[in-house]
């Protein structure tokens, strides 16, 4: 059978490059990585293209005819591009119908979320949306919260190179279980799925462990020795965080700080208060489960990672980005 | 086992009569009719009471506690509520969730369409992720065409009696496939659906039969021995009806013809050229399969509906209400 050519767009990103590493380990697909033609002979592009990929120029403000152009020959079509660029996927949906794209998967690649909640997410449904209204084949991917945004600092400083983002608090009574997942290990996942008929027009959570937050403070102060200060914050807490974001929002739209704060407070209450970042709400929003569906992937386990972290080998995400 | 308590709003208009008889002639339900305080006397209620149905007041329009209150010991709610009316769902769903309802039914009862065609669709939506941000228990049912939608008028003017809207152009070629029920077939197929655990948290598309415009002609033809002249209406025709349609309603938002019009080309877009009142398109979307869930359940061919309104015994939808 000849291999499946795969598109990815965001290829350089940090759930772009698992998906490239996953795809290319897995060895049955072609890959061509779609990249804006003035970042071709970036640093990540060059690497990229030293794995052997193809490297191929996207421009997604260009013409439609252009978009399917650039879209020859591939049969899947991954997007993972960056959180405030979602609605360029719109362009890219239309195209992607033009050029007769058998599996689209665009960008979700999260945890799970009712809509209505996240401004960011529910971009990402307007998209899953016009792509339904075209009629494209899709495969939606949610991958649960990374293991990368879930661990606190150490007293010690020592594990501070490796929390891009560390948890300041726990959030709730820190007893809600969550689906943690290794972002370097998405693109396993991904080889998975895209090769899956039974994954066609459909929702697939993948992750690679469940964990409360009080079980992920015993694990590290465990294997630290380290004592960890746990403060603990309500949903009360969080929704005022919100409020207070949006009037500054509403004063400066551009305020960084604010959406920052907004965000994590909507995914803290989500994730770790009402646990919906969990295979039980996942089924109940229709997802498939991809622990039921690929239960021999070989993923890096949580205890690994956090061993990894301590002993100075681990990696912040978004390091080299 | 104790029979399940089903409370249903909307039970004296056209779609909730029909769940109504339905959940009677099953008889594994002890049902109780949601309606307004003011209109517990109506004729119809009066008719749904003489029916041996408990008729119980609710008011949407009253403290989440009060709807609470009215919602006391039932299982599973069905919402069969006017297409106007939908919003009003939204302080049901915050009392389902207290009330603890085992699985709300909201009101889609639809053909098959994908979010952001139909302003009315989307309402609905908007209850649906209402409902799964609540992670109140849910089944969305929708259920096609309706019969009673599908014939054109005879030139003798017989059938004219039973066609309170009848078909006055073939979208497109005619020869895409449709789903079509009887609307009085639905409350057989939501008897199955609720007691279903495997339509819990789910989409089930439920129908009568396939049938494409030039078939139904066909078959009016056939049956009534009078010829019925053709006339085919283009998708850029009825893009350029919405289009229309919209100036209009953007000098007067209650132009209840001009957004009649709209409604109607939406539809015949979707559902007669552009085929996604299919099972096919449903299984795309996510939905099960009510043909593959309930192969057993006895409907009204549309031939037999064809031939009771030509021999005049046939019922209008809205006749009575």
């Amino acid at each position: 059978m000849a291999r499946s050519r795969v598109g990815l767009l965001g290829a350089s990103g940090e759930t772009g490059s698992s998906i490239l590493d996953g795809l290319i380990e897995d060895g049955g697909f072609e890959i061509i990585a779609l990249a804006r033609p003035t970042s071709l002979s970036s640093p990540a592009n060059v690497a990229i293209r030293e794995k052997g990929v193809e490297l191929r120029a996207l421009d997604l403000s260009s013409s439609e005819d252009s978009i399917v152009d650039a879209l020859a020959g591939i049969d899947i079509l991954i997007s993972a591009i960056g959180p405030r660029a979602q609605l360029t996927q719109v362009p890219l949906a239309f195209a992607a119908k033009k050029a007769g794209i058998k599996r689209f998967v665009p960008c979700a690649w999260a945890p799970i979320v009712p809509v209505g909640v996240h401004r960011s997410r529910d971009q990402k449904e307007e998209v899953f949306n016009l792509v339904k209204r075209l009629h494209v084949p899709y495969t939606i991917i949610d991958i649960g919260w990374w293991y990368q945004f879930t661990l606190p600092k150490l007293p010690s400083g020592k594990i501070d190179y490796a929390l891009t983002i560390p948890m300041k608090t726990i959030p709730g009574d820190g007893h809600v279980l969550t689906a943690l997942t290794d972002v370097r290990d998405v693109g396993k996942y991904v080889a998975q799925v895209i090769k899956d008929e039974r994954t066609l027009n459909a929702m697939v959570f993948v992750y690679n462990e469940l964990w409360s937050m009080n079980r992920v403070y015993d694990l590290l102060e465990k294997k630290s020795g380290e004592s960890v200060r746990r403060e603990f914050t309500s949903a009360q807490e969080f929704e005022q965080q919100i409020t207070d974001a949006d009037i500054r929002l509403n004063k400066d739209q551009e305020d960084v700080a604010a959406r920052q704060q907004k965000v994590f407070a909507q995914y803290y209450l989500s994730t770790f208060i009402r646990g919906e970042n969990t295979p039980e709400f996942a089924r109940y929003l229709g997802y498939l489960d991809g622990k039921q569906l690929y239960p021999d992937v070989k993923f890096n386990t949580f205890e690994s990672y956090v061993e990894e972290v301590l002993n100075g080998t681990g990696k912040a995400a978004y390091q080299d980005r």
